[in-house]
């Protein structure tokens, strides 16, 4: 079938969050004269993230975006840090550290390579908002800003997938889901997506253990999207 | 209040879709040995669009598409122009016509200078994908494509404003909805959005008798897109 559009997972994928935030971190806990473990603390950030959604998928909590759950975990683990005195405004600036994360070197380019060929739109958990910010500063050339947002369900549910295909009114096969994801890849194939792996083994830092490799025979596994671009020939 | 957001209704006021559509419909016609007044069935084809959508608004129809309504309308219209032995190939063509409609010859250009300025979503009774197709075929270089569809609910009802602030994460007077349609305006501005009226004086054709001049105090009057430019200072 004839792969139309590309949907994109983000987080870890198309941005490196880990240093983006850690070094937000660090300049924000300097503007208050204290050195902190900037690598140290995104981490722990981002393994709230999972739980914070799954509370929001199982019904714990009503509807939340990723904006309001990054900010509830950062109130609950600055004080682990020595950061219990970063007030009003220095969390709001921080917590929108996660709508000015970096790319991946190849990211921006391999996307406008891959533009001339497809659709290509973000997939992510990331809320509506936050992914716009984040491509204007970016440099991010999406055609259409899909989020979790929109289907009021986070990834892996699979109304985010089916979701996707019917605001591009596409059938899923048309649809690739690339992520670095293999979690994300089984879910988007069990809807009938199309998938790509797209390895990121320093998202968690150097000492990764996670998603190194592909877990399943996916329909491409490549280490870039410059790669990516190569092996859908466009 | 700081703008930081610019909405844009799209047919009329992004778009020719008269000229656009009726080229399409003389070319399809053609094709099939027939000669037809193409601008008479665009223009009969867009007057059917606002009760069709009535229909949804009222509940009277569940949600239905704005690719389905013209289609609906598409298979109504065509045997009293002569072309009811289109077929069903032809027919589904000619309905995407409204996916590869022409900008005004300042769209583009205006755009492009607005983008450094602002977020620039769509807020257009089009659905996602039909809007996504035209903003890749012409170029418009939305940073968010935002649509009755995600909200189920047509212009002008509150729902869409609302929910196209809600999404960009920012207080109404901070969005500036931009539209050539008095009624839009005044739909926005019920909602608290700010208000940009560019005149279109021949979207329906050099006898246009509507929405020629603004019926009321709008935050910005002018008519094009550089002057809408230069009128936010961008």
């Amino acid at each position: 079938m004839t792969l139309r559009a590309l949907v994109f997972d983000v987080f870890g994928t198309v941005v490196d969050w880990r240093s983006s935030v850690a070094r937000e971190v660090a300049a924000a806990a300097r503007r208050i004269g204290i050195e902190t473990d900037g690598l140290a603390l995104a981490d722990a950030w981002r393994a709230e993230y999972v739980p914070a959604m799954d509370r929001v998928r199982r019904g714990d909590l009503p509807w939340t975006t990723i904006d309001v759950l990054h900010r509830a975990a950062l109130d609950a683990l600055l004080p682990r840090f020595g950061l219990a005195a970063l007030d009003e405004a220095a969390r709001q600036a921080l917590n929108r550290a996660w709508h000015r994360l970096d790319p991946w070197p190849d990211s921006v380019a391999g996307l406008r390579r891959l533009r001339h060929c497809y659709t290509l739109a973000t997939l992510s958990n990331g809320n509506v908002s936050l992914l716009a910010n984040m491509a204007k500063q970016a440099r991010l050339p999406w055609d259409v800003i899909l989020s979790a947002e929109l289907f009021r369900h986070y990834k892996p549910d699979p109304e985010v997938y089916d979701g996707a295909c019917r605001l591009l009114d596409l059938p899923p096969g048309q649809v690739m889901m690339v992520a670095a994801h293999n979690g994300d890849l089984h879910a988007a194939a069990a809807r009938g997506l199309a998938t790509a792996f797209v390895a990121r083994p320093t998202e968690y830092g150097p000492t990764q253990t996670r998603d190194l490799v592909p877990d399943r025979t996916w329909d491409v596994v490549r280490t870039s999207f410059a790669g990516l671009a190569d092996a859908l020939g466009c």
